[in-house]
């Protein structure tokens, strides 16, 4: 359906909130616009079952069906839409070109919004529960475990700071770290009375029926044992923007994310990034979805200062 | 309802898109939250008619119906709201106090969600078809008036400029200036072909049945004359954040809006802003909605450092 000869006005890399809402808003200006997903059912979002704090749908949602909402707004639109995975990125021209396994696609302005992932799930059922009582984020997931038995495992301040943030609503929080010290100072999350923190503990196993029900651990004398809970809540490297495709093309901060101004301009002429991908403290679908939009209305102000230059150019 | 010894953990001033979202997020956060609204009919998402470009809500959707759906996901996680004009605030101590027409409230933390209004409504029959043919917002409702005549009142760059992508979507579009020149040097706008501008021109009323069906014209040797036509989108002098209640109990940029940093900070401790009312180049629901939610998470934030070091001194 796509001619590979078309020059669009936006490419939007990544079908996730941020660049669906980029699409949206792209081809309701009239851009011509197309979004490169990798699939419909990776990603953050995807992963995620229950969503109840997107403001305008009150949910519960599967993150999967406010995904699908998202794309087929954009689609209504105009937007086109490609099921392929992106390998590199050219962006030092006025059109750029971005690669897939299959071919590649030019563009008068580019999107980047691929997102970031958690690291690949390495405990035994912890990809097969994921979303179902499998969490990599407290502040979206915290309020499904009232009064109930939930685990953080990690042993760094974010994993302190959000088991912490767990207690409110838990019954009881057990932080678990596989190293015998925590790898941060005296923190008042600690102090809680219904957090509890296990050290030099490995989690060896998820387990439960439809959703999580026990986890089974491992001293560090390899003494197993095992503790019923209801949620798993995984922080044990943090989530890491998707930005290995742009193989070099674009300057990254120290924490391999983009850089980008409030108007989610990248320094790269006619580049913008949206979501997860960026430097952000916030990773909220409502915050990907904005910066979205924001990413959106930038490139079509970026292509019409651009027509604009071009018209003086040829009096 | 509303103890007025209750202190609050947030309190909100402002019921539109950002206040709300603002509101659920921080009482699904376990903060105590009042959400203080002068009314639910009034503000710039109670005018508009037909929303169809908030990711996640397909519509066409009245902005009072998506108004109420995001009220009540907050009512729904526990934040309270009550209708009350704001006329003061007291900020400069650690509780913040807002004062109403009928009373005070006290809390923690404060988030500013008052918004922008555009002037009042001064030309014949604008207030009447407020939503149904009068627009102030061309991103927002140029897709509604494919194929159709509209006009744009006004003589800056940003009346100009709107016309100029109003021309992507309309017939043709008249551009109607009450001063004999535009204040704006030469724009590629004023180039499009369907683009007509109109100078020296006052319109004396818009007029029409249930949506708008013409406008009445006045030149400057007050000859009368009438233009058909199914849209006109008033830039007479923007739109101004609502800030009269702060009193100078705040700075304000030039542009008389709340500066705040992406954490919708302020810069004064304890107290964020969301939404039109901050120093922002784009207004639109999601990005208000997104704003909100950030802030209502910095208000958390500092509210759990505050009692950090609250507990740090008390040992």
């Amino acid at each position: 359906m796509t001619d590979p000869e078309t020059i669009y006005d936006v490419l939007i890399v990544g079908g996730g909130p941020a660049g669906l809402a980029a699409a949206q808003y792209a081809s309701r200006a009239k851009m011509k616009t197309l979004v490169i997903d990798k699939s419909a059912t990776a990603g953050a979002l995807a992963y995620t079952s229950h969503i109840e704090n997107y403001p305008g749908v009150p949910g519960p949602i599967s993150g999967k069906e406010l995904l699908d909402i998202f794309r087929k707004q954009a689609l209504d639109f105009g937007a086109e839409h490609v099921t392929e995975q992106v390998i590199g990125v050219k962006i030092d021209s006025e059109i750029k070109e971005v690669f897939t396994m299959e071919t590649s696609y030019k563009g008068k302005s580019l999107i980047i919004a691929t997102g970031a992932m958690g690291r690949k799930p390495a405990i035994k059922g912890e990809a097969e529960f994921l979303g179902r009582g499998v969490s990599y984020c407290a502040v979206c997931d915290a309020a499904f475990y009232k009064g109930r038995i939930v685990c953080v495992i990690g042993n760094s301040e974010e994993a302190v700071k959000e088991a912490g943030y767990l207690t409110r609503f838990a019954d009881t929080v057990y932080l678990i770290s596989p190293t015998k010290e925590l790898k941060v100072e005296h923190h008042p999350a600690l102090d809680t009375p219904n957090l509890r923190v296990l050290t030099g503990m490995a989690v060896t196993a998820i387990e439960g029926t439809e959703t999580v029900g026990k986890i089974k651990l491992m001293d560090q004398e390899k003494k197993e044992s095992e503790l019923a809970l209801a949620g798993v809540f995984v922080y044990m490297y943090g989530s890491k923007p998707v930005v290995d495709f742009l193989l070099g093309s674009m300057s990254l901060s120290e924490a391999e994310c983009l850089e980008s101004n409030r108007m989610m301009e990248t320094p790269a002429p006619g580049v913008f990034a949206a979501g997860d991908v960026t430097c952000t403290e916030v990773r909220q679908v409502v915050t990907a979805v904005a910066n979205g939009a924001v990413a959106a209305l930038s490139a079509e102000k970026y292509l019409h200062h651009r027509s604009r230059h071009k018209y003086d150019w040829g009096k």
